[in-house]
C-alpha cells in the first residue's frame, strides 16, 4: 500500500467510499451530507482547521476562530442551507493561555452570529492547535449539490477570486494590501448567495472554492459529467492580486485559480434565470459557460488550454 | 490568565459558556447539543479520539474508528436519542499507509451500523494521529438532560462498572482478561437503553459515564441541584475488577468509580418505574437514591463519604 502522501486526499477519499457502506441519503462526495430527520432535510459539514495551514501571518486567535467557523458555514451555504448552528472541537497544547481559547470561541461564536445562528456545543482535548468544526442547517428546498450542471448552463462565481491568496502572500511579505488581507483573516461564508439560490431554485450545482477554482471546476464537471469553458477575462479579479503578484514575481493565475482558503460559491444555472440574478443584490459574475466536454478548460486569448488540477490538496500539497 | 493545565477542562468550558452568546436551545453544559429544526429536535455530538488518550495497548485501528464512533454515539444514546448518522474528521500523519485511513473508516462504519445508521461524511487532514467525530441524532421525545433529577428518585446504570479500566491496565501489562479488553477495546454505546428510557418517559436526567461514575455522578448533581447516595455495594462490578487490581496492586475503586472509556448510562428515575424497567429486557443497576443534599456520597460499610470527583479531565489530568 502507498502512504497518504502519494495517493492525496481526493483519491484517498474515493477510495475508502468503495470500502464502507453507502450512505442512503447525500453523503460523502458533496460539500456537506444531507440527510432527512422526520421529513426535515438536515445539512452538516465538519472541517479541520490547523495552526500551519489556515492561520496567515498575522492572524489573531479570535480571526482563527471565525474563520474555524467560516470554513463550515461556507459548505452549509454551498448546499443553499440556512445554519442552525456550530460545534467547536478545540486542541490546544495544556500550556496555552486559558485566554487563547476564550479568543478561539469568542472568534467562532462572532461568525455564527454573522451567519444569524449560535455555538451550540463542543469538545476539548490536548494536542496540537487545531479546531474541528461542525455546521448544521437546514434545506428547505433540494439541496444544491455538484452534481447537476448541464450543457449549456451558464458558469459564475460570488465576489472575486485571488484577494485570499493575495492576502496570504501580502501578510507574509509585509505588503500593505489592507483588504486583502482582511479577506484572507475574516473570510465571509456565502451564506445569504447559497440561500437565495437554493430558495429561487435557480443553480443547477453549487461548491464552494475553498480549494481554487481549478481544483473546484474540475470537482464539478467530474461530479456533473459536463465540462467548462471558462473565460480568463472574465474572471472578477480580487483586490490586491496585480499588486501582490508583481512585487513578489509570483503569477497571477496561480492566485485566482490555485489559491485555497478563497470561499466564494462556484454555480451553474440555466440562463433564463440570469435577469433573476442581476435584478438580486447578489454579487456575482459570469465567468463561462457548461459543455458536453469531459473537463474543466481556460480560455484566454482565445486559446483553450485544460485546467488542472492544481488547488490545494492535502497530504500531497506542501 | 492560567494556562489551560491549571484550570482544567470543566472550569474552562464553564467560564467560555459566560463569555459567548446563550444558546437558544440545549446548548454546552448538556452530552449532545439539542435544536429544534423546523419542529423537529435534533441532537448533535462531538467528541475528538486521539492515540495517547484513547488507544489502549494493542488496540487495532479498526477498533480506534469504532471507538470514535462509540463515543460521539454514546453521547446521542445519553439524550435518549435515535442515531441519524456520523461525521469522520481524521487526522493522519502524511507518511501513514493509506491502509491506516481505511481501517479507521471501516471501524466507523461497523459502529455506525450497530447503532442503526451510516457514515455520512467528514475530512481528513494532516497531522497527528486523532479522529473528531460528530454523531447526530433526532429525539422524539423531551430530550434527557442532567438536570431533572429530583429528591427521592432511583440512581441507576446501565451495564457493569470498571471493566474499561481493567481491561486498559490488563492490556498494559498482559493480564489474560478477554472480556474486560474486548470491552476497552470494542465500547458499546448504550443506544438502545436511552431510547427505551426516553420513549417511555422514564429517566428524570441521564448522562453517559465516560468520564467515570465519580465524575459523572457529580455532573448530574450540581447541574440538577440534588445530591446522591450511592451504594459501594450495589454498584455492579465488570468483569476482571478483582484480578486486575490484585495482580497490580491498585485500588478497585479507582477502577469502578474513576476510569474513563465506560460509555454505560448513569440516570436517574421515579420509583414507581421500577416494574417497568425490571419488565423490560435493559440491563441495569439500582445503585442509590437523589437526596436534597448538594452532591454525590459513597456509602460503603453505612460510612458515608463525598465522592470525589476524580474522573479524567483534560489538560489536568496525565
Amino acid at each position: 500500500m502507498s502512504s497518504l502522501k502519494d495517493v492525496g486526499e481526493r483519491t484517498l477519499i474515493d477510495r475508502m467510499i468503495g470500502k464502507i457502506r453507502r450512505c442512503s441519503g447525500l453523503g460523502p462526495g458533496d460539500d456537506a451530507a444531507c440527510i432527512d430527520a422526520d421529513g426535515v432535510k438536515i445539512v452538516i459539514a465538519t472541517d479541520i482547521v490547523t495552526k500551519e495551514r489556515h492561520m496567515p501571518r498575522g492572524m489573531t486567535m479570535e480571526q482563527f476562530g471565525w474563520t474555524a467557523a467560516a470554513v463550515n458555514f461556507s459548505d452549509i451555504a454551498s448546499m443553499g442551507a440556512a445554519p442552525l448552528g456550530i460545534l467547536a472541537a478545540v486542541s490546544l497544547p495544556p500550556e496555552t493561555d486559558e485566554g487563547v481559547f476564550y479568543d478561539i470561541m469568542e472568534g467562532m461564536d462572532q461568525c455564527a452570529e454573522f451567519c444569524g445562528t449560535e455555538v451550540i456545543g463542543g469538545d476539548t482535548k490536548s494536542g496540537p492547535v487545531s479546531v474541528c468544526g461542525t455546521a448544521l442547517g437546514i434545506c428547505r428546498n433540494p439541496p444544491l449539490t455538484r452534481s447537476g450542471a448541464e450543457p449549456g448552463d451558464i458558469v459564475a462565481v460570488t465576489g472575486t477570486l485571488g484577494s485570499a491568496g493575495a492576502g496570504w502572500y501580502a501578510a507574509l511579505n509585509d505588503i500593505d494590501e489592507k483588504d486583502a488581507i482582511s479577506s484572507v483573516m475574516l473570510p465571509i461564508p456565502r451564506v445569504k448567495e447559497g440561500l437565495f439560490l437554493s430558495e429561487n431554485m435557480i443553480a443547477t450545482s453549487c461548491m464552494d472554492i475553498s480549494d481554487g477554482l481549478s481544483t473546484t471546476a474540475s470537482a464539478v464537471c467530474r461530479s456533473s459529467n459536463v465540462g467548462m469553458d471558462i473565460m480568463w477575462e472574465s474572471l472578477p479579479r480580487g483586490t490586491g492580486v496585480g499588486t501582490v503578484a508583481k512585487k513578489l514575481g509570483i503569477s497571477e493565475k496561480g492566485l485566482m485559480l490555485d489559491s485555497g482558503g478563497e470561499y466564494e460559491l462556484l454555480f451553474t444555472f440555466r440562463k433564463e434565470y440570469l435577469d433573476t440574478l442581476h435584478s438580486s443584490d447578489i454579487d456575482f459574475s459570469v465567468i463561462g459557460i457548461v459543455t458536453s466536454g469531459d473537463s474543466a478548460y481556460l480560455i484566454e486569448n482565445g486559446r483553450k488550454e485544460r485546467m488542472e488540477n492544481r488547488g490545494y490538496e492535502h497530504f500531497t500539497s506542501g
